[in-house]
């Protein structure tokens, strides 16, 4: 019996439109560090779905690096990052952010996402406390959309992040490692257009994405760090072949596809979460992208995973486990079929 | 009239192979952060093109991101690394080595080169100076191979550099950037597994190389950073699909295609060295490799720039400039024929 | 009527036998950065009074440095520090550990101190999770003693402590800011052999005991970190004048003084407690050292606030705050009655 | 026979005016972290004594530590700071301007200082050269009044040096260590007044100009780095008792202490130079301040050492060296005459 695999969205190359552009200009000559033709219509494309016209677009290779070079743009060197317990930068980056200078102030998410009101909390006890001057003070909101636990803000959450930024001088950042999944699923309401009307900068996802790597950065206000591309260098992050990058994402904003790439992912969620719930699994956290968690007894884990990739993600008791099936672009109708045959 | 560039050698895609490789895997999945089977064979052939069975190899994505990497695991926090003037850390890198807290002290080099003795006067000014505990402490010598100048360091340069580091306990750092056009030089006499045997760390180009992107580091110790992939994670340098980098290399080695693939960038540069000569022009610096320094009267440069890159080096006198024209393993003899006819 | 503070402990300036030396060697001439006979003396007080004849003793100025420094020198880059939520380098030193690079893991404590069991928690949550090499490790267990809500760890908790950091290859870190009050504590059965035997690292806090300034940090085995001093250096924490600090040490271990230093303070703090509990106000923590925590009701706070200084603690609900008198060796019993009379 | 030292300016107590203040105010209360009275009130006489009524004053603890902190407040991330090589940043500060993540981009000086010509020819190669994005940008120019070598900048050296930089946006920042030696000078005609207006930050010695420890940095511009208290607790360096270092410049600033201060040590310095050229000996970098330096036969040097203190230099040839003697406010012509009997 065949082998597949759900343990993350990374797994695969890149949409075949990618690997063709690719193989098409394989052998042409370009400018290096992004300023080639390619990374400045890749950049226009990106502009317009923004409905950005003056936006600051950087392409960068992943996306712990994004995050790190970004809040290092963000934030003065007294400033912390507030951020979800369960927020990327908070627990799976290796302390990159600290290695750049930068406290994470965790504060408890819910399923995943910051509401405005514990990021208000927060805030306004750093203002109102008279030894604040001795405490890092909170200078960016990072939020990931859709979150680690699959979970999406809605334009009003985003809304109302966005004022207490602007309350307290803060801001947002918004780390789309998996955005094609959000923008594709039937439940969004948060646009790119909307991304660039309130967030300070944020990151489209390809690694995740069907690209074959890359992320693209923007800076709706083009002035928010003029200059990007030198901190970019020094921290390591700047590729000589920024025009492998810009053609990802070249591709994937032809015609729109960065919408529709998500898609395929979604629809297999669905089917799997339907699946799921049909054999009476409890499904958690609510997810409706690309990420299924689901809860497993022990047994059923362990048999599934000798035909099954999946992740693991949390005891709930004994004899229990939180475990994560992620689809991607690539994933197949007859993958979900394939998983749903061995429950 | 065609227009051809020379201005670097990291302007073209890859090598067919690896793009071959690519495309017969795009559909295949693979686990994340080089902990996949591609890596583990490319790993192995590296292994074995260096005669280090037990060496540690990792993928990075570049070059400044591997030498900050790499310097941070060899240094002590209160060390610093020696390098030429002219080598890439301590120029064109912006400032990403000190970014990391490291210092890089600068010692004038010969062509590109540091010799020996010039690094153990540094060393011993270090060690016999009363106050060296208020200095920082050379901990690397950083060296390229070949040079910013093109230039390589012969076998026994590289053993008189090892020795100093033995007599003065620092260790040996090889930027291989472009370390193919160094193995496919006919003067060169320094193999993969002299490098094995006399660096601490290198790395083995494939930027510049014939991959798309991708270098492979070595630690011919396997001890000398066992946490190198954590600190990787740190400094935003872990791929998620790291398996993207190893197909690079498995390309590039498997039937020691690496020691092939500039074979056309020497034979080239050779050409094109020739071309210039029998026409009078003065070539620089002596370098036997893929770059080629020739100074140029102002007009004769702004004139040919109208038909071929290249990148400008640096000012002579009032009249004429040093500048540089780079091959790599995608350049035809029929692009030199190209730039001869306008000379 | 007079007005007496209580907001902190390092408000007065030194204990008089350490001014009368520095009155008696003003004119006298001292090698710089600690390399003097005062310094070398002072250090082998010390190396007695914790019964460890080869540690290593340096003399910082501040709290906040000591700590960036030692744990700089305790952590490899990748690890990271775990501390109470209230432990003074989480929240009271503007990330300053950070800013050196690496993360404060924050554990919940329970009044103040971490309990072992906790500690083993987080230690194998990290060693047991798949993912870890993509986490920051727990490389250091920092505490407090006394606590900054003054409670004290007893022998049988750092012996537990210790046990936790044997068992999973952390080293323990004991801030000892306060650490005479400790000493001088009745309730007390932790020496500074003790510390000595049980702690990696540890500082004997001169600047809130009766010091005009200055820290002692101990590190038990020698070759812990060689380098220390250049690493100090390089914090900008090495003072010119080292026997500056050095002198503050040789008069607090003349004598025992350290061991009696605290004591004024504890007496006085005895007495306050006891008034706040004649008159019927709830004590908080149940802190035996020289910090008194006490909830008042607003009115009561702010009538106080004219005549006596106090810090402020928390909020406990509309119309009640927790606040903080803390005494210090030069508190006298007259300062005191002089709050008793005011309640 | 006595020893005197001229090792050093750092090696005594402080001007008995300091002293007794401590004395006096040794049991007050101040409020902490430089909040308090004494500091506002020497704020005030600095503010005064630079003619620049609205400056932001604030007191550190050593020389490195400032220099630390003020760069790290003037520089963006992917900024340097042009200093002479034998600047104390480029050489003795062990690495600390790295460690917070700035290459010190080292210039060729003439007798310690930096001539306008050489610093916007720096500049100028860093702005019209094509690769600067890839390069670290000089953003402050570094100096010391009087240099390292006891060199003075005149008011026009300085004029030209304020040009420059207004030329290429970059900041001038002061070093002062030994700023009172320069005050106390024939020869010198740079004012407080003119350093606060021609440098965007200075700092005016303490440590070695008569105070028992501390410098005082003036912003003129007092927006130029308004979070600068929070920086310096980043950096490890506010001290809790800030009033001490406060106490420091309160005594100093009185009648203008400060400008006399350093006068004994001119005259011990003159009379040393009168003695030496008397002997025949030769005095090296026409230093007209508090350090002299002599070049010495190496038997001279041996017998002298068993009298007097002295730093070493630099070695000339075989058999000479050039040694360093330092006088300081507490330097008599007594111990100048010692001196000379020995020559």
């Amino acid at each position: 019996m065949d082998y597949v695999s759900f343990a993350s969205d990374y797994m695969e190359g890149c949409h075949p439109a990618i690997l063709e552009l690719m193989r098409a200009t394989n052998r042409d000559q370009h400018a290096g560090y992004g300023t080639d033709k390619i990374c400045a219509s890749a950049r226009a494309h990106i502009q317009e779905a923004c409905a950005c016209p003056n936006a600051a677009v950087h392409f960068l290779a992943g996306g712990t690096q994004t995050n790190a070079c970004v809040l290092d743009a963000l934030l003065a060197p007294w400033e912390g990052v507030l951020a979800a317990t369960t927020g990327h930068i908070a627990t799976h980056e290796a302390g990159a952010i600290e290695r750049s200078g930068h406290k994470v102030i965790e504060l408890a998410g819910e399923r995943g996402k910051l509401p405005a009101d514990r990021v208000r909390e927060a805030a306004a006890a750093w203002e109102t406390d008279a030894n604040h001057d001795h405490m890092v003070r909170p200078g960016v909101v990072y939020i990931s959309q859709p979150t680690e636990y699959g979970t999406l803000y809605t334009l009003e959450e985003l809304e109302g992040l966005r004022a207490v930024c602007d309350e307290y001088d803060m801001r947002l950042y918004v780390d789309g490692a998996r955005l094609a999944y959000a923008l594709a699923c039937d439940v969004n309401d948060v646009t790119l257009s909307d991304l660039a009307r309130l967030a300070d900068a944020f990151y489209i996802g390809g690694t995740k994405c069907g690209a074959l790597l890359g992320e693209a950065v923007v800076f709706p206000n083009p002035s928010t760090c003029p200059q990007f591309f030198t901190l970019t260098k020094q921290h390591g992050a700047l590729l000589a072949k920024g025009w492998l990058l810009g053609m990802q994402f070249e591709a994937l904003f032809c015609d729109d596809l960065y919408l529709r790439v998500g898609r395929p992912a979604i629809e297999a969620a669905n089917a799997m979460r339907r699946a799921f719930e049909e054999r009476g699994y409890r499904l958690m956290f609510d997810s409706p992208t690309n990420q299924v968690f689901v809860e497993l007894d022990d047994a059923t884990a362990r048999s599934l995973a000798e035909h099954v990739g999946y992740s693991f993600w949390e005891k709930t008791d004994r004899g229990h486990t939180i475990v994560r099936f992620a689809t991607s672009w690539a994933t197949t109708q007859e993958d979900v079929a394939t998983l749903g045959r061995l429950l």
